[in-house]
């Protein structure tokens, strides 16, 4: 039997949250109270949970993929046997999602390993358009050996789409008139550039569901299919997600872990935590952070809220990593101004335990190391700095996952949605848009001379220049 | 003759700060005026800069290291004649310089390029204690063909100190008595524990001069070895800092980047500018922002000044990379609250230019990238990006390198630690300690059962515990 029907497998891998050093009682008199959580709007946040679920497409990943997750793995299957490089182009939501499950779940030095330790393809996720950064690409991979999976809903990323003709200009060159062998499209069902792209080339698609924006679509598509190629066990990850669904499914805002996190951000932010820190104790979640700051990011930095007030919403997050950062940032966190919440995520039982052996043990400034593991020094390490930042009265709370596996990781992707909805909720505006990225969508447009864009070029050109004694 | 002694070449190579859309003028009500900046105590600041520039050891790296800088190449030239690999052990300043430096100016693949590409060895930087990493770099590297180089000045670093007592009984094992083959130490003239093992061991030893900080390091041995090692020209690198210095040796801080810099940072914390965002358009420029956090993280961010008097200061810094991060934050960055400043890095002239081939001409929204350049697209982006943040009211400013070289990257370090200790002098602050940081070290000690740490270890038995309630 797969690990994850077990209900008590499942049971010892629930990740809990800890928001002792959030409250009053911990921290003094700048920490939170019950009082502050129960005058938020959460009856109202609730029920719109509950009202709303229906649009909330990305609620249902979970739940209803059976098919697709049988496909995705039957392709990834075949990529693992054929292939020595599958490349995701994608930038946003389609690349942070494989990026931090990728680092999660795979070895710490994956592409570097050799191929018999590593049995499953190198993976690259090109985020970026740096023209240097193509080059360097192709030094490295063998494009005959390689897959590349494209990867926009709407077909009209501009920066997708630049690596996409470069790409299959590429491709044509090297394979003829048929690329569909190296190439694979993840896109909108009927939609977009990509779709028709991908029939003029006969590629494999897979969908984008509707109503799952970039953002929450490591669930999909999007993600599962790197992370199949990389040998991660998506139903594993799924079922952790459902877990997640499950206890989150709790009405009471104390005893649900995604909306007393909203619900405490929330209240942190109307007493000037502007900023919210996520700081994971391990290697394998540092990118889990740089895909939490999309989501939030993104969802929760709004102008307007749902009546059209103007209210500039939005807590900037900021991604650290335990213990490096505490020789970087936490000088500052605990010194400094009373703006912000640390999240520190932890681990009860990393995957390998490295013992430090004695050695010096006449220098006593390191010999009290000896016989320890790095293990418990790393969470001594954490409980430490929780403490130090508690005892400054700087608000934090922990989130700890047993282990990091699959199941684990997908209860926290999906809790961090889950919680991202909910503040969204509670701040009164839409969590999903994002129109303050049109602007300089436009204006690129118009600098690029895109047929259609000659009024904001005006616009641009009829700007104020420059004055010479602001350049240094 | 080589090109950082030609006078023209260097005056090509200066890098340009743009504050325009800083001022009100551009931005709008919330920008700053000329008689904010002047109502700074500038000249007090200009005055410490002076008096206080020979305790600032730091300032004189690219002027006194002639001796150093042919020991380090020498040390380099055979390591990259007798190794694969060389690893640092070092946390915090001993690793963001190097990890920043090598970043700007290797190939972005390096690591994974075959050795005929590659020519010098691999870099690993080793700046955390996670269990899982130290077995993963086991998996990469052969030890008896790596040359590890330990980085603490103190020698009391104890996550530095961990890993060398796990990589001394690693070598020993497969070495033998003696293992100062493939081990160098970077340390203190003569203090600590680091020294004492280099005795014992007989290490070649390199010194971290007195009165260089940890985040102020990276052009003393520090960072030379490694980017030595890499093949990085460390006398350019070097150069740069010194055209650098001698560019910040003007008073008049509208002539000097460093200091308007600075100023314009601390006029805009006290507009309740509590973020600054270092967002540069290029991937190799990505870990200068990491290198950057600590700097600004760690120096400003004070509970007292210089006075005793309470300040809680600092200004959070927020590592982002254009494009990428447009479709993650630049949402929050237009809409959101006026709590940050973005500092965009942008590139005239990037190191290859990738074209945009033809392809898919009918379709509208794909065929008008055709024929531009990759370069073109991220400098119109970053353009873009800078109109739609000014448009929105946020402030930013712009940093220019002509190119990415180590004269460049030599001059954009040195700009930014004048800049630090600057704002530092303009807060009335002490820019080089970090009291913050004992007492989660003291708490490390005590939960680790370290002697002398008991009433330590007390003070923490005695701490409320946490309430089952705010545990989810």
């Amino acid at each position: 039997m797969k690990r994850y029907l077990d209900s008590n497998w499942k049971d010892s891998m629930r990740i809990r949250v800890d928001v002792n050093n959030m409250m009053s009682d911990a921290v003094g008199a700048r920490g939170l109270s019950i009082e502050e959580i129960n005058s938020l709007p959460i009856s109202g946040a609730v029920a719109a949970m509950h009202s709303k679920r229906e649009q909330m497409k990305w609620r249902e990943l979970p739940h209803n993929q059976e098919e697709i997750v049988a496909k995705i793995e039957e392709c990834a299957k075949h990529i693992q046997e054929d292939f020595d490089s599958f490349v995701v182009l994608g930038i946003g939501g389609s690349a942070l999602g494989p990026i931090a499950v990728h680092q999660a779940l795979s070895h710490p030095k994956y592409n570097e390993l050799p191929s018999f330790m590593r049995k499953t393809p190198k993976l690259y996720v090109e985020d970026n358009i740096d023209p240097e950064r193509m080059e360097a690409l192709l030094d490295v991979i063998d494009v005959e050996r390689t897959m590349f999976n494209v990867v926009t809903k709407s077909g009209g990323t501009s920066e997708t789409m630049s690596q996409l003709l470069i790409v299959t200009d590429l491709l044509h060159r090297e394979l003829g008139d048929d690329i569909s062998t190296n190439l694979i499209a993840t896109t909108d069902k009927e939609k977009g550039n990509l779709v028709k792209i991908a029939k003029i080339e006969n590629l494999t698609t897979f969908i984008v569901p509707d109503g799952v924006g970039g953002r929450f679509s490591e669930l999909c598509p999007v993600g599962l299919l790197a992370a199949a190629v990389c040998g991660i066990d998506i139903r594993e990850l799924l079922f952790g997600a459902a877990y997640m669904d499950e206890i989150c499914s709790n009405d009471d805002v104390w005893e649900n872990p995604a909306y007393i996190l909203a619900s405490m951000q929330v209240a942190s932010m109307k007493k000037g935590c502007n900023i919210h820190v996520m700081m994971p104790y391990a290697d394998s979640l540092k990118y889990i952070s740089d895909w939490y700051a999309q989501l939030w990011a993104e969802s929760l930095g709004k102008h307007y809220d749902n009546n059209g007030k103007e209210i500039y919403a939005g807590q900037t997050p900021v991604k650290a990593l335990g213990v490096t950062d505490q020789h970087s940032q936490v000088q500052l966190y605990t010194e400094g101004p009373f703006d912000k919440v640390i999240t520190f995520i932890g681990v009860d039982q990393y995957r390998t335990e490295t013992t430090i052996p004695d050695g010096y043990l006449d220098i006593k400034d390191v010999s009290f190391l000896c016989g320890h593991t790095q293990n418990e020094l790393i969470k001594a390490e954490q409980s430490a700095t929780a403490y130090a930042v508690m005892k400054s009265g700087h608000l934090s709370n922990t989130i700890t996952l047993p282990k990091v596996n699959a199941f684990t990781i997908g209860q926290l992707l999906y809790m961090f949605e889950v919680m991202t909805a909910f503040a969204g909720e509670l701040l009164g505006l839409n969590t999903f848009d994002q129109p303050g990225v049109e602007e300089g969508k436009n204006a690129t447009y118009a600098l690029l001379g895109k047929p259609g864009y000659d009024q904001k070029r005006m616009e641009l050109e009829s700007a104020p220049k420059a004055k010479d004694e602001y350049i240094i």
